[in-house]
């Protein structure tokens, strides 16, 4: 049984280290806004990134370092995505790395690079020039560290979003860990979304990067949506070895128990940033079960998690299922309306709102008393076949509106 | 040049009349919710219908009435959609097409019914009932009748949609008229859009249903996004022949005056749905040009006017052109983001934010004058070929969410 700690950081793993300072990105001093992740030892290291059509500046200058598959070092910046600035951008993306190297005294294609924040703005390197030296200065493996680090890539988020796993193999502890930064929006594929993961197994590349992209799929790419998605969105994770394990090469029991903890994880971290979407004031969890597929299940299941009026029904604890149906049926997947169920569920209880399509007689004050909870489960059943998908959002609200009206100022 | 007079109504066409009372599905007793339209005659009618895999009964009833392509009256409830009623809602539509056909003293079949509101609570057909005389008893083809019914179909409408355009062919005055009720929401896919035209044109049911479609596609499907649509959007078109024209047979010139008319007619009333989205402050239209394709350009579009951080971002008067390229590009279609050019555009002027998916120095205080307009056009290059869509959607606000929130007390 996999179970999280909330009190592991990403320099929990053996031989990683971390910072996080203020360089001026941002304009308050109380708000980090440049972070630093650090492997004694050159990992193996991959990512998945955003599929948008326009890619940030930082994607690409990542995607070029990683083409070893090797990495030791992680420079992000929040306050200035770098993205949509043509030649410009790209040369400070390179320069971001550049200086990073530098200073660490590594190679400079084992730095990679992320960035978050308003996009078609120049970004201002001097700032992040100037204050490399301290930000190197302060890497150190402590939980502080790994805090700041956190903090520093945050943009509207409210909470840091940081936690860890650890499990045994060939004897030997792995810790897993990871922080996230929100995508703090309705839809992730409108912010950025970035996760960093360390990790001290012994693994292959090539399964390294197998496990990244199906704990993904699952995970970080069902909250609200995907496909559409950022501009810089990105996941990387490096694996340094120093658990000294014997390596992970085939797709074995230890490979199971490593894909295990990181879709666990992934999936942790990702409720989280689903939570704190800009404004929310309620995680949703949708799950449709019994569809003919896993792809229509997920299809269903994010047309509901992404529609307005039921994360706005949510948010006013209205027991809408209307909405919910309608948000099923243009989701351009084939099902018989006559046979869906809906019931929605929170700590206070469960309750069936719909049965076969249509109306059941339920009582509206244990509804609102379940819908008035911070977490909320929406359970449909298609009656069709057995494939099952769980998506995870959040309500809309008036401070949604607010956050979003003047980002830029 | 065609020229839309808000002036005519839908008993403006020879030989319309309509009626709009209170039944008693909505609360208040100053709401009206039920409405007729007549036609003297037995006219040609065709409608298009929501794509929605969930479908009100009155939707289903509807398109049976239709097989003949003839019709003679419609009426219209708004208070409750009669959707995911199963068959107790068939049988309520059913009902009231034929407590409306015995009053008319007209064939069953030539009655077709349209219904919006609340989706899966039962419709109260008594209420109809009851009521039914007191709407055939009012018609009139007077202004105010038109207006009571264009009031009666209303739900969070917060202005009466109506509008129509004369033009001649073969010497006689054509009249078409349009009624419709707004989408009300951010997006038209998840609440009912519902309009009801009449024309007093002579033409063959083949060349109105092609006519209609047409028009159609580049208007009402082009508010904020088609193909996902609610539960029971409807267009309906009947056209009497009472101009006593010579009969439309063939694509000539007095179709084509015909097409254009309806054309602009519906966009005209498209733009009045998008500027009263729930919530909305301001219309936003925005023109997509020098794509690829014309189905390119209105995926590019749509993906724009549908984005709510472009959305918040026009509420907030905020020349966020960032969010602009990310919603390009996620939008499924190929182009080169290191072309495009981005301009908004109002009374106000016009002013280039973004040249070949770069930032631009642009005065801030000019481009914040322009958004704080009513409005706001988008106007974007993609400079691959010369294909152009235009599409209409409106700002999210804080009211959106307060008006969603609990949208069923």
């Amino acid at each position: 049984m996999i179970k999280i700690d909330e009190n592991l950081s990403i320099t929990s793993p053996i031989g990683f280290k971390a910072s996080g300072i203020h360089c001026g990105l941002k304009k308050s001093l109380l708000k980090k806004d440049l972070a630093l992740i650090y492997s004694d030892v050159v990992a193996n290291c991959c990512g998945v990134y955003t599929k948008n059509k326009v890619k940030g500046a930082p994607l690409i200058v990542t995607k070029q370092h990683l083409s070893n598959k090797k990495a030791q070092a992680i420079i992000i910046n929040s306050g200035n995505a770098n993205t949509c600035n043509g030649d410009d951008g790209l040369l400070k993306a390179k320069k971001m790395t550049k200086l990073c190297s530098k200073e660490l005294n590594i190679k400079n294609d084992d730095v990679l690079v992320a960035s978050t924040g308003i996009i078609g703005v120049p970004l201002n390197i001097d700032a992040i020039k100037d204050k490399i030296p301290e930000l190197v200065n302060n890497l150190s493996n402590d939980i502080k560290s790994a805090k700041d680090a956190s903090m520093a890539i945050m943009t509207t988020d409210t909470v840091e979003k940081q936690a860890g796993v650890e499990f045994e193999i060939d004897g030997k502890k792995i810790t897993i860990s990871a922080m996230a930064k929100g995508s703090g929006m309705i839809h992730p594929n409108m912010a950025t979304m970035l996760s960093f993961i360390t990790t001290d197994i012994s693994i292959s590349p090539e399964l390294l990067k197998e496990a990244l992209k199906e704990s993904v799929n699952i995970s970080y790419n069902r909250v609200s949506v995907d496909g559409d998605s950022s501009t810089n969105d990105m996941v990387l994770i490096m694996a340094n070895g120093l658990a000294l394990n014997k390596t992970v090469t085939e797709k074995n029991e230890d490979y199971n128990l490593f894909l295990d903890a990181l879709i666990n994880l992934n999936i942790h971290i990702s409720k989280k940033i689903a939570k704190d979407g800009e404004g929310a004031t309620k995680l949703i969890e949708c799950t449709v079960k019994n569809a003919n597929s896993i792809k229509d299940a997920e299809a269903l299941s994010k047309s509901v998690i992404t529609s307005s009026l039921v994360k706005a029904a949510i948010f006013g604890s209205d027991a809408n299922w209307g909405r919910i149906l309608c948000a099923l049926g243009y989701s351009n997947v084939d099902f018989d309306p006559e046979r869906v169920d809906v019931s929605f569920a929170s700590n206070a209880g469960e309750i069936l709102v719909c049965q076969n399509g249509s109306s059941v007689n339920f009582d509206e004050s244990k509804a609102k008393e379940i819908l008035l909870q911070d977490e909320i489960k929406i359970l449909i059943n298609m009656k069709l076949a057995s494939s099952e998908a769980t998506t995870w959002g959040c309500d809309l609200t008036y401070d949604y509106v607010k956050i979003n009206g003047d980002y830029r100022s």
